[in-house]
């Protein structure tokens, strides 16, 4: 009886906890991961991010396996254990004049597929198709061939949000991600989006308190506005911040010629805003304390 | 017998006939098809490729396409049916940071993939553990998802030369060949080096005198020199000058950041020669006619 209203205590307890509080932080603790993602698609996104990497204040990201320049940045992995890399599943190819299609064998997974043999444009198409065994098939496969590279995945995401489409595909995620005991991007604030996504989740598994993104109403001129103004009112808790970082090159232009929201240029304002002194500088005015994906994977029993 | 005698008296004249006649030339004419391979591989290929196209003294090409930037390609070839466009039939993947795979099942094409689940990093190694039957799906595939971005090929030719390694994959790619009705990349000059082509050969081949292409040997700054001599010196037939264009930029070097044989300035001294006005002036003075692999192919029956 004394065991079990300990236990009882004890869920209580980590169920009232802040996810900072459970991290070992004071429950007002200002803290952000400055997460790259799309690492693999690119050698432009590649070499942009391992500069920021470089640089300091992003900390964080996630790798596109079926992606052309995965080994670029599998070797970068190998080379820097330390780094916060996770996975960022994909389901979806969305450059027109550059393309990509499944790890797992083509005729297993068909239902990922769109008439050329690559995976759907769009995060909409590819969910009103994707069987949940088959992209359960192609995303342990994804996982398995990071691991093969020597890519120790820290966190997994999911690549235009193809896994947070649905139900079926969000407990498919769930799943896959529970069973590498992986911390999944899932956020409080989302919970009144997709209605399923409380049901789904268990007390145990480990979640953030917020995302934050720019979007395609912010013009180019007040990008740095936008992101100052988005530090400087941050919440206490744990905070993402999902960037998209590549230099605005040939190679950037051309995959993104006809599509300017998370284009070459955009990814070069996010790259030059996050390795600036006045990112720094806002980061220290505004006590706010970096963390990694890899502090939150040690949460997960 | 008179029939007997006038197909005898046909196919003795064709035996005896010269490419060049065959095609409707002078017998001493210096016929040139100036062909860029690698089209697909990157976007820095399709575009200084397609730039050089537009200069007019490139003249063929031929796509690769198991490659991340096919669809970029595919879209020129559609607006562009008349470009002499082949197939380059792909089995390797050379560039250590930036990887492809088979365009069929890759659990039916295992012979075909390294442990990483790539296609090799060399022609040996993929002519060493390629099954026939294997090789005979994929480029069967690669074929068939060209014709379905309505790519129409002109021709076919082999990255690396790995369809040429063995009499068995040489045997393939003809009865492939053979069965489209498309021409192959198949020189005269080459019969005595590996000794089963002649023997796999019917009269009835369409195959040219000769390749020329640039080498390792050569330095950098004896680029156009070298090229330069070639053509003072062409003999009389049919010759295919078999070049490597691209742009020296970031993308490039990324790919070949540890292989300059071919890498990105290579191609970049490429793309400057065959794009310059010393090259359409070699052509001039030394009575040089630049066809295509369609005219080649209209001799197919």
């Amino acid at each position: 009886m004394l065991l079990f209203l300990t236990l009882l205590h004890g869920a209580e307890s980590r169920a009232q906890q802040t996810i900072a509080e459970r991290l070992g932080y004071p429950r007002d603790a200002k803290l952000l991961i400055v997460h790259a993602d799309d690492l693999g698609m690119a050698h432009s996104v590649n070499a942009a991010t391992i500069k920021a990497f470089e640089a300091g204040l992003v900390n964080s990201g996630s790798i596109m396996v079926p992606c052309p320049w995965l080994s670029e940045i599998a070797a970068y992995a190998r080379s820097n254990p330390q780094a916060d890399l996770g996975l960022h599943l994909t389901l979806t190819s969305e450059w027109i004049s550059f393309r990509w299609g499944p790890v797992s064998p083509r005729d297993r997974v068909t239902s990922l597929l769109d008439k050329d043999g690559y995976f759907y444009l769009t995060e909409s198409e590819a969910a009103a198709h994707a069987d949940p065994k088959q992209v359960e098939l192609e995303i342990t496969a994804q996982i398995e061939r990071a691991r093969a590279l020597g890519i120790q995945p820290t966190h997994l995401d999911s690549h235009m949000g193809t896994l947070y489409q649905n139900k079926d595909l969000f407990e498919v995620f769930l799943r896959v991600a529970r069973s590498q005991k992986l911390p999944v991007r899932v956020a409080k604030t989302w919970f009144t989006r997709p209605d399923f996504l409380p049901s789904t989740l268990n007390p145990d598994d480990v979640y953030i308190d917020r995302t934050l993104d720019i979007n395609q109403s912010v013009p180019a001129s007040d990008w740095s506005k936008f992101y100052s103004d988005a530090i400087k009112k941050l919440e206490p808790g744990v905070t993402e911040l999902v960037i998209h970082l590549a230099y605005d090159d040939a190679e950037m232009r051309g995959a993104t010629f006809n599509h300017p929201d998370w284009g070459a240029a955009w990814r070069q304002r996010d790259f030059d805003f996050f390795t600036s002194d006045a990112f720094r500088k806002l980061l220290q005015e505004n006590q706010i304390k970096l963390i990694t994906w890899r502090e939150l994977g040690k949460l997960i029993k």
